[in-house]
């Protein structure tokens, strides 16, 4: 393996003393870049980019062309593990993610196995290898997966979803039956993200799209109780360096403080709460990446270096900044609006 | 006028001693509820239904027939305002609501005048005189409008948004048009909510749904200023009685404690904050109206109890809790649970 040129996005995620603040931005590799929309136009459906080691290589490097980032994220979808499990995941068009088979029993989810990642996930392994590989030590490579709870609301709904009444209806009436998924998907997400580790990723990332949308005490029970057993499962460390691990919940603002207790090295901040504030609320005790709403990207570029400003100084003195969006990127935010971002972050962020 | 007779809501949104716990529901006319059907396909599309005086107040009163509910909650739109400034709402068929004309520059918005409630408004001041004549008394009659900020996310972006590109653009580039607008949306409000109360509303409500999709100093320039210019420009006694003013940020729950210093009587609470912990941070200022999550009444009656116990619990001793759900109730639950829902309230609230 390349030695590694640029470590300040671990060393920040570690709370270490880095130069300036690393910046890496959700969904880099997407459709807001053209060179994107053609590597994605050659695979097929998007799906078939995912699966395609070699084609999912190209577009998560394609972001690292044009900007001076300082991580490179996986190239793979959230759901990768429910289609493993055999749920059948399909986009259409303008639709979002569906599944073909849903969950909607006990007896369904007993039928459920544990995939096996270099099985039934070989593809993001192989494209995990092929990435680390390409990098040839430029940054590192970030993996990642969906938390338990938003893969089980994709998998009992059916697709993304409003209300969330089937899975919040399974929650209320028969918790047995989703703590019994969660188990399954929680043993499923903790042996992909190894497995990710040992194919090359350097740090990574649970998604946890959906848990904003519960109680605090669901959110507990059913969400961050099987984001702290991955933690607790994870390999922590490759190559003699640590693997840090963050947790990002959108919406999870006013639950920062029992998320920093999980074990894990960072917490992703959306951009509702103020990263002064958040910090104040996690003791220092893990780093935060964020949290720019993304909309500052449509405006001039001038607005996006004021406003990246003040996220940095929000943030404030000492180390254990991670510059990201609040959110992944708008498919129709302009590139050269990126560019102006992260110049800004790493002149703004200078030590 | 009648005399009111249940005066429970009232009391307890001004914070006065109570019997038990006073409930209304969010949409509680609504889709759920046959008859509420029937009457819909009678007068053909939502906005027929919102113009027609007669059966806007027949499915306002709907739910009181079924359910021992504690207020009544005028049926109308939350976009009247824009519609009556000539921007054409309309209701396409499963796509939520869209405005034929949108507002896209400074000079749209200039041209955009107050709309005088008695005139272009007028079938909304009718139907809170037709409602308020037929309730005699029962319970008391909420009016209502949308924020300023979320009136303004539907006219930017024509209809229902998911990122807010358009208005967050505007927001951040463009911030004093978005100031212009606001202040014509906040005059209109005030003078809408003012007619309302003078046609007969008790007590008033401001929805601010889209509140929460602001960073914490965007909420408080773009939100949270012109809910307290309206705060401050309400009649806020009519008949020799307070009128109650509720605000409503969906999503809002980090930003309680400044929106309780907003001169408001109540503040409503969604499901991701607990009632204890909202409680600690108005200290008391201001009533609490929330706040279970909608999908527990996709439940058991055994849950569905249980859960609305834990609510009243969590809310504690003393006045000030209206129990409601923390959003409007879903088109799929059974009517019969909401019985449930609204006995058990009464039960478990007694003094």
């Amino acid at each position: 393996m390349s030695e590694l040129k640029n470590d300040r996005f671990l060393r920040a995620l570690l709370r270490e003393p880095v130069d300036t603040t690393p910046i890496w931005i959700m969904r880099q590799a997407g459709r807001y870049l053209p060179e994107y929309r053609a590597t994605r136009a050659k695979a097929g459906s998007f799906m078939d980019l995912c699966e395609n080691p070699e084609l999912a290589c190209e577009v998560t490097l394609q972001p690292l062309e044009r900007f001076d980032l300082d991580a490179a994220i996986l190239f793979s979808d959230i759901l990768t593990i429910p289609d493993a499990m055999g749920l059948g995941l399909y986009f259409a068009e303008g639709e979002g993610p569906r599944f073909k088979q849903t969950i909607s029993s006990q007896s369904d989810i007993e039928k459920l196995g544990v995939p096996d990642p270099e099985q039934e996930l070989a593809y993001v392994m192989d494209a995990v290898r092929t990435i680390r590989r390409e990098l040839h030590g430029r940054v590192p490579l970030i993996g990642f997966s969906g938390s338990p709870w938003t893969l089980a609301t994709y998998m009992v709904e059916g697709g993304s979803s409003k209300d969330f009444g089937k899975v919040k209806g399974m929650l209320y009436d028969a918790p047995q039956a989703l703590h019994l998924l969660l188990e399954k998907l929680a043993d499923s997400v903790t042996s992909y993200l190894n497995a990710q580790i040992n194919a090359g990723a350097q740090a990574v990332m649970i998604f946890d799209t959906w848990g904003g949308a519960l109680s605090p005490q669901a959110y507990r029970e059913f969400s961050l109780a099987y984001m702290q057993r991955i933690v607790e499962g994870l390999q922590r460390e490759a190559d003699g360096r640590k693997i840090p691990v963050t947790l990002f919940t959108k919406g999870g603002g006013q639950w920062l403080d029992v998320m920093a207790e999980t074990g894990c090295d960072a917490l992703g901040v959306d951009w509702t709460t103020n990263l002064d504030d958040a910090r104040e609320r996690v003791a220092d005790k893990v780093a935060l990446q964020g949290n720019m709403d993304p909309c500052v990207l449509y405006a001039s570029p001038e607005v996006v270096r004021k406003e990246a400003k003040k996220v940095i100084d929000a943030y404030g003195e000492g180390p254990g900044h991670v510059f990201n969006l609040g959110h992944g990127i708008h498919q129709h935010i302009d590139p050269d609006r990126v560019k102006v971002l992260v110049d800004a972050v790493h002149e703004f962020g200078k030590k």
